[in-house]
């Protein structure tokens, strides 16, 4: 199973890609779009045709995108529902079925703590997936996400086999640990 | 010169097509596009699809949306912003240039005061454009945000060509009336 994992956001949307084999993660790809300085309807054009691109080249089946903080500033907000919601157009044009994680869902499958830093999920997720660096903020938030849905999986997993018995990855408390 | 209109909301999408011919404005179609009960990727999904399917039908030379207001709700402020961005998705896909419009210019455009009613703004688009009846809210602000358009290109053209001879619609103070 390949999972595309999206962390939205109007200026930088992050993606992560990886695969579920058996109870393997393996890395395959992620990066980030920069929507540019064009005016918003053109930034939501770069954020749909990226995210569709990323779909149209590793064919993953099934996706999964952060849930966006609300900002304090209402017009941010707006912006970044906006940004947030081209994202998931691009994902459902393939058909893709989205699954939403919060930020702090992300990190507690993540590192195993709601709190923890964005370094923190930066160096869990390089571990999990055996990277030979760190990836970037938003790389990273993605992959985190995907990482959090394969574990939803793995969790809905356990209730039906009684124990994942990862290979690779081992499950402490409820979320995988390297 | 086609113009569709789209009033955006998560609930309840509106949009108005109409032509401008010379410097006439004639009512082609106008409706709304329900989201429905989904998840929201889902109802992202009819919205997308929704206002795609409008602009394959009337193939539209441009497009407007409306600026919507930021809520006091937070998390309502988010999901609107999605939608809005997933009705843009659909403009943009059909590459449709797409102006923005606050409500303010909208009710300025189309009754002449940015605190107009939507009880006026329904009057007066339905006087505009020679409708047998008042239509919908949502329509309603739909062919008002084409209007609006319609007018600030008029405006333009009242820069370029001195007067622009409005037949049928008469301009007042900046603004155009029936």
């Amino acid at each position: 199973m390949i999972i595309l994992g999206i962390d939205p956001g109007l200026r930088t949307t992050g993606f992560g890609v990886i695969q579920k084999v058996g109870n393997k993660l393996r890395y395959i790809a992620s990066g980030t779009i920069k929507s540019g300085e064009g005016d918003l309807p053109e930034r939501l054009k770069v954020i749909l045709d990226g995210v569709a691109q990323v779909a149209a080249t590793y064919k993953p089946d099934c996706a999964a995108i952060e849930k966006v903080f609300v900002n304090v500033n209402p017009q941010s907000t707006l912006l970044l529902g906006q940004a947030r919601g081209a994202a998931i157009c691009a994902l459902v044009t393939h058909e893709l079925k989205v699954a939403e994680y919060s930020p702090t869902q992300l990190k507690q499958a993540v590192v195993g703590t709601g709190r923890a830093t964005k370094a923190q999920v930066q160096d869990m997720v390089a571990r999990l997936l055996a990277l030979p660096g760190l990836p970037g903020s938003d790389a990273a938030d993605a992959l985190g996400i995907a990482i959090c849905h394969a574990h939803s999986q793995a969790t809905l997993s356990v209730v039906t086999n009684v124990h994942p018995a990862l290979s690779g990855l081992r499950m402490k408390r409820g979320r995988l640990v390297g």
